[in-house]
């Protein structure tokens, strides 16, 4: 049904004739129709409520580049959004929640979104990117994992240090579950809501998984992310499910034994070791560093060609940065990374 | 000659009575006394240049905790300060340049500082630590990594993207290892200066060599360091070397065979596992996730447990956090642990 369906193929690891590719925040700053369509819509959440403008923006980079996928324009954050947390984007200063979590009390009277009413706009934009996709190519969704909503949650926004979850979680690890706990039935639902809309993958962002301790991830992280991949397999078999965790590269082994199609791996493993790590139970996902395309196209060449020869050919291996693409990237080096992913896979 | 060498030992994997143990900043914010020398020092810069209040701050630690080593106070930019480049600090915004490196000629301008001229106050320092220290315990001696060196160099100070020398990795090589070859230069000399002037370890903080690629990492940090290792064996084969690379998880092994005596492990990684990948050929330091000292005493210990049990008593284990101690823990917690890891250890 999809004249496009390389992404589908290697996540279950059948052979393509070459190695699908597509970006991670690849409608977003570096492209200047973004930034004008953004623009038009106020702000950052703004575009995201706007179903018809978080169509666009989806399919800004499709008309430039010869992605193998389209990624719902979205953020990880519209769950706490949804559950009364009041997001909010500052430029250059990262997503803020005006009502953050401070006490059990807050955790207690937090309730699970429907993502039919609370996140209709969700659901609309994946409706309307659908049917502007004409099967072209497979649309993926995505949500934030639990821990990763939880940390912006607890720490009201971005955090380096994470003080206020960890102290949470080494003092009180109860109430920290019961917070992830709910998180992980609100993506769930959020996920599955998704997928009925029409998305054909799904991707789990995990991105401050790689902050916790070995133990600490799987009890904390993981965990809720092989809940919410256990609940999406019996809903939904045939949608492939993508785990990302950042920095998660000592604990593949783990997070490929969740039951996902497909872990991400950014630039800090090579995929060979990777894939001795794994074997060939799941599809492997990326792993460019996006600095890269700061450099001049002999050079991206060369390390794209370094990210093939180490995955050594064989089935399951879908192309991406190891993390989301930086507004100061040229949209000419992403058209020649795209291109020569698929011009020296073929060979 | 010191009347606590179980430090020592540990780094020489031979049996010791109990785990030795000291933290990263462990003369810090943390402690009411160390903010009062400040205050009285002016600044973070006037503190590590004046020797008699940089001893008087190495040694607050060890008048409050039983701790089996001292480390110098210093920074880990005295080197980039000393080659002109103008370090200050702002309260909450860490360090700063005045002049980072921009171009090719600002390489090539950089002079390798004498440490015995330029870098005078810490070998004064070092003289005074070790004579208040009356051979109580041993006097840890350190510097920053090259490539954590030149991160801060070419940035300007601290970054979240690392775009100015990831660009330069990429696109410039050459340049940049002109810079990490002079650097590496720098810290043989500066930490040979330490040696002759009483250290008794030294350790190497590579903060920053965990954003790097596998490839990178190995050809921009660790090549680097090795050659620091080298050399330092040579000119005193009794000074044992720790290596610490923050996020270095994945690349245990080839820290390993740099030569070092002992490899610094942060907490996303068991020490289980860690020994196992490692074998025996060095000793490994860590890793205590600073979060848990804002958990309760009981908390702490089953922690503290967990570790040691993890590394199952075999000799070659230094205990420490797996990054340095931050300024919002109460000391008393400091206490309890470095109690605690002597009473568990010795059972």
């Amino acid at each position: 049904m999809l004249k496009n369906d390389r992404l589908l193929k290697a996540l279950r690891c059948e052979p393509v004739d070459r190695t699908p590719i597509w970006i991670m925040r690849q409608a977003g700053r570096y492209l200047p129709e973004y930034r004008e369509t953004r623009k038009k819509a106020g702000d950052f959440m703004a575009l995201c409520k706007n179903p018809e403008l978080a169509c666009e923006v989806t399919l800004q980079p499709l008309a430039r580049f010869d992605l193998d996928a389209a990624i719902l324009f979205s953020d990880i954050l519209t769950i706490p959004d949804a559950m009364g947390l009041g997001l909010s984007f500052t430029e250059g200063e990262g997503p803020r929640f005006s009502k953050p979590i401070r006490t059990p009390a807050d955790i207690a009277q937090l309730g699970v979104p429907d993502p039919n009413e609370d996140l209709r706009y969700v659901m609309d934009a994946v409706k309307t990117i659908k049917r502007a996709l004409h099967h072209k190519v497979p649309l993926i969704g995505f949500s934030g994992s639990p821990w990763t909503l939880a940390t912006y949650m607890i720490e009201g926004g971005s955090s380096k240090q994470f003080g206020l979850i960890k102290a949470m979680l080494y003092q009180s690890p109860a109430q920290l579950h019961q917070l992830l706990l709910k998180l992980a039935q609100a993506v769930t639902l959020y996920l599955q809501a998704q997928i009925d809309a029409g998305v054909d993958v799904v991707q789990i962002f995990d991105t401050w998984g790689g902050i916790l301790s070995h133990d600490a991830y799987q009890a904390f992280s993981l965990a809720y992310m092989q809940q919410i991949v256990m609940a999406l397999k019996k809903y939904a078999p045939q949608v492939p499910i993508i785990l990302f965790t950042k920095n998660g590269g000592l604990w593949l082994e783990s997070i490929a034994d969740s039951g996902c199609a497909a872990v991400g791996v950014d630039w800090s493993i090579s995929l060979a070791e990777a894939r001795a790590r794994v074997g060939h139970r799941v599809a492997l996902q990326g792993n460019l560093d996006p600095s890269v395309l700061h450099a001049d196209t002999d050079v991206i060449e060369q390390e794209v060609s370094k990210i093939l020869g180490a995955y050594a050919g064989t089935p399951g291996h879908i192309f991406n940065l190891g993390h989301g693409i930086t507004p100061d990237i040229h949209p000419e080096k992403v058209k020649f990374l795209v291109d020569a992913v698929h011009r020296l896979s073929e060979q």
